[in-house]
C-alpha cells in the first residue's frame, strides 16, 4: 500500500494533549464512577433487573457530567439465571467441590446426577475419543489455562466452555466439567457464556476452580476404582426480556464520530469491577476530561454503555443494525474491556496506507509507558460487528497478567482495582481520544470512500 | 539463673543431625501425607463423623509407618456445626455479602434479622460506646487485622471474634458482623471458634470476607440514610459426641517423652492443609525419618495428631488429664500449627540455667536458614495445658505471611502447600527432635527436679 505523508498535531494540540494526560493522570471522576456503580448497583447480568437499574444509573451519570443526547436504546433478548449450582464427589471420597454453571447451561435433573466420571487432559483429547463407551458418564476436561500479559491464554480456554459440553452430549454423558477457563488459585470457579450444537440433545455443564480441579484430579489418582461425583445445577430462563445500551456524546464541530464505551453488564457472581464497571469508568472520565478542554472537538465523541455483552454481544449486535446507515460516518472505534491494568500497548485496526498516523498516537502515548504494538486490533468485543462493517479501530492493550484471576468470579470486586492504574489509562483513553478528534483525514482504504 | 556448662553433640552425631537434614530436604512421605488426609478425608471439623475417619486415618497410617503403641485416646465434647450462612445488604443498595458463621454462633430466628448497620472501627470503638442506643441494630466491627511474618497480627483479631458478639449482645444488638480476622483479599470470610459471656443473651455473630467488609463500608459512606442489612445464620448442635486424640511412639531407650504433633482436626471451609493438615504431615514425617536411623533414640518420641483443637483444645486438656501422672517425663513438648512457610526462627521456653543448650539447636538448624530466637515461646495451642503444667517447651517458627490469607477459609487446601518449604520444615524438625533425644540433660528449672 501507498504510505501517505504522516500528518502532524500542531504544537498547541501537543500541548493540550499534555495537559490531557496530567488531568489523567490527577482524574477521580472514573473512581467515583466505578465506586458508585460497584457499589450502588452490584453485579448486574445482562437482560436482569439489576442491568435494567445499572442502565438508570449510567443515563444519571452521563447526564450530571454534562453529556449530552444522553439516551437508552433497547433491544429484546434471552434471559438465563443461575439459581443453585453444588457438587460433590460421592465416592470413594466424599468432599464438597466447588462448581459454577456456565452461562446458557441447562439444569440438571432435579436432585442432580451422579455419575462416574472420565477425566480428559485436553479439549483435544476428548475430541479425538471415541464416540462409544462414555453413555451415562460425567465428562470432565481438566484443561490448564496459561497465565498471559495480553490475554492470549483466554482463546483456548474459552474453547472448552462451548466444545465440552457438546463432545459430552455427543457421546451420551450426564453431565460435563471443566477446569475453569481462568488462572486463579481461589476456590472461585469461573463463569461465562456457552452455547449448545443445534445437533445435540444439550447436557449441563459447570466449572470447577482450580483448587478443586486440582482435588478432583488427586481423588482420581489416588482411588483404586472409579470416582462418583454428583452435580446439581438448577436455572431459570425467560424467552423475552428487555435489554439496552446507554448513550451519550460529547457534540463535535462535525458529524463523525469516534466510538468509544465498556460493557455494563457483568456475570452475576462478582460486582463487575473489573469485567467491565472499569471500562465504563475509564472511557466516560476520558471523553469528560476532553468535553472539559475549551470549545468543542472537531468530532463527535460518542460513549456507549454496551448492554449484555457477557451473553453474546447482544448490544453490540443491536447498535450495529440500529445505526447502520450511520456506519460510514463512525471514524474509529474502540472498547476498554479487558479490566484495569495499566495500558502497554497500543494497536490499530487502520487501513495499511493510514498507518503513519499511528506513530501521532504513539508519540501522544509514550510518556504513560506504552508501546507501539501491531495493525492486528480488534477493537474490543462490542466492536466486532463494526469492524466487520468496515469500521476502522484502535485498542488500548491493558496488562492483563491478573485479569483471568478476577474476571467472570466471584473475585471480580473494585478491592482489586489500583487507582493509579485506573488513572493511566484514562489518561491513555483520554489522549487517544483527543488526537482522534483532532487529527486531519480518515483510517480507512481510499477505495471504501 | 546460673548458667551451667553447655553440652555439645558428639561429632558423629553432628553427622547425624546432618544426614537427618539431607533426608528432610528430600522427604517425600510428608507430602504423601498431606495430600491423602486432604485428598481423602478432607475438611474435618472436630466431633464430626469426618474427624472421626480421620482417627482411622491417622492410626492406620502411624502403623503403615511403623509407629508402636498407635492408639486412640477418645473423649466427650459438644458439638457445632454451620448449616446454612447468608447476608445481604437489603437497603438502600440491594446486593448480596459473603459471610461464614463464627463457631459457636447461635443462630438468627428462622428466616434471618434485618436492622440497620452502625459500625465501629474497632472492637475498642464498640467498648468504649454507650450501652444504650443500639437496641435491635446489628453491630459491625470494622477492624483490620495486619500482616505479619510471625503471626503477630492475629491476637488482636481473634479478641473482635468473641469480643464483637458479647458487646452487642449487651447492646440489645440482634446480631453482630465482623471483618474477617484475616489477611486474605479473596471473598472468603474467615471463622474460628467464640465463646459467649455468662452474663450476655447470645446473638449470632458472622464475619465478612475483607471485600464484603469494605463494600458495606462504601454502602454505608455512600448512602444518605440507614444502611439496612439482613443476616441468616442456621446451626446444628449436640450435647455429646466424641472426638479424640491419635497417639503413635517411637520408644526410646530411657521412658523420658519428646511430645510432637500437629492437630487432626480443621475447620469444615476448607480441606485443612495449611491448617494444620501441614503439622501432622511435618511432624510425623520427622518422627519417622529418626526411627529409621540404626537403633533406638535416647528418649521416646511420642507423636500426637491432636483432635478437636480448634474449637477450644479440647484434644489437648484430655491428653494433659489423662496424661497428668506422667507429664513430669515429657522432656519437651511442641506443636507445628502456623501452616506450612518455611521455618525462620527457633524459639525456646526452657527454665533460664538451661538457655545454654539452645545454641546446640541453633548450631543443627543454621544451615536451614533457622536464626536464634527468644525464650518466650509458647510450644503451640495443643502444648499449652502442658507447658502450664511445667513441660519446657519450644518452637520452630514458620514464616506466616500468607497464612492469614489461607487459615479458615475455604482457601486451606493442599494446593497452597509449596512442597520445598514443606520439606524445609520436615528436615528441621527431625533434625530438633533428633538433638532433644540425644542431647544429655533435660530444660526444668533445678529446684523443680
Ligand atoms: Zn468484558
Ligand atoms: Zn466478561
Ligand atoms: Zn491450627
Ligand atoms: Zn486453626
Amino acid at each position: 500500500a501507498a504510505v501517505a505523508q504522516s500528518p502532524e498535531l500542531s504544537s498547541q494540540q501537543q500541548r493540550t494533549v499534555d495537559r490531557l494526560i496530567d488531568q489523567g493522570l490527577e482524574d477521580d471522576v472514573g473512581w467515583e464512577l466505578l465506586e458508585s456503580l460497584t457499589t450502588e448497583i452490584g453485579p448486574r447480568l445482562g437482560g436482569s433487573p439489576d442491568e435494567a437499574r445499572a442502565r438508570e444509573w449510567g443515563a444519571r451519570k452521563l447526564k450530571q457530567l454534562g453529556f449530552k443526547n444522553v439516551r437508552i436504546e433497547t433491544f429484546e433478548m434471552p434471559y438465563w439465571e443461575r439459581v443453585t449450582e453444588t457438587a460433590e464427589i460421592v465416592s470413594p471420597y466424599p468432599q464438597e467441590l466447588k462448581i459454577t454453571a456456565l452461562g446458557n447451561s441447562v439444569a440438571t435433573p432435579e436432585g442432580g446426577v451422579a455419575a462416574e466420571v472420565v477425566r480428559f487432559r485436553t479439549l483435544l483429547d476428548l475430541q479425538d475419543a471415541p464416540l462409544e463407551g462414555y453413555e451415562g458418564k460425567i465428562i470432565f476436561v481438566d484443561e490448564v489455562m496459561s497465565r498471559t500479559q495480553d490475554g492470549s491464554g483466554y482463546g483456548w480456554a474459552v474453547a472448552k466452555r462451548s466444545g465440552a459440553a457438546n463432545e459430552a452430549a455427543k457421546r451420551g454423558a450426564v453431565a460435563a466439567i471443566i477446569r475453569s477457563a481462568g488462572t486463579s488459585h481461589g476456590r472461585t470457579p469461573h463463569t461465562g457464556n456457552m452455547r449448545y450444537s443445534d445437533d445435540v440433545s444439550p447436557v449441563p455443564i459447570a466449572a470447577l476452580s482450580n483448587p478443586d480441579a486440582d482435588l478432583l484430579g488427586l481423588a482420581m489418582k489416588r482411588a483404586d476404582g472409579p470416582v462418583t461425583v454428583s452435580v446439581d445445577i438448577s436455572v431459570h430462563t425467560k424467552t423475552v426480556v428487555e435489554s439496552g445500551n446507554v448513550i451519550g456524546e460529547i457534540p463535535g464541530k462535525s458529524d463523525e464520530i469516534i466510538l468509544i464505551g465498556g460493557h455494563l453488564d457483568s456475570w452475576d457472581l462478582g460486582t463487575g469491577a473489573v469485567d467491565d464497571g472499569a471500562g465504563i469508568a475509564i472511557t466516560t472520565a476520558a471523553a469528560k476530561l476532553i468535553d472539559d478542554l475549551p470549545g468543542k472537538p472537531n468530532r463527535t465523541i460518542r460513549v456507549i454503555m454496551w448492554g449484555s455483552e457477557e451473553v453474546g454481544l447482544l448490544g453490540a449486535f443491536a447498535y450495529a443494525e440500529a445505526h447502520a446507515d450511520e456506519l460510514d460516518r463512525h471514524l474509529l472505534a474502540s472498547e476498554s474491556d479487558f479490566g484495569a491494568g495499566k495500558v502497554w500497548q497500543f494497536r490499530t485496526g487502520f487501513a495499511e496506507e493510514h498507518l503513519p498516523k499511528a506513530q501521532v498516537y504513539q508519540k501522544a502515548l509514550r510518556r504513560l509507558g506504552i508501546g507501539p504494538g501491531n495493525n492486528q486490533a480488534g477493537g474490543g468485543p462490542d466492536v466486532t460487528p463494526l469492524r466487520r462493517a468496515g469500521v476502522p479501530v484502535f485498542r488500548l492493550y491493558q496488562d492483563g497478567s491478573d485479569y483471568f484471576d478476577l474476571h467472570h468470579t466471584m473475585e471480580d470486586t473494585l478491592d482489586k482495582v489500583d487507582p493509579e492504574a485506573l488513572r493511566q489509562n484514562i489518561a491513555a483513553w483520554a489522549a487517544t481520544v483527543y488526537v482522534a478528534s483532532e487529527l486531519e483525514g480518515d483510517y480507512r482504504a481510499s477505495e471504501s470512500e
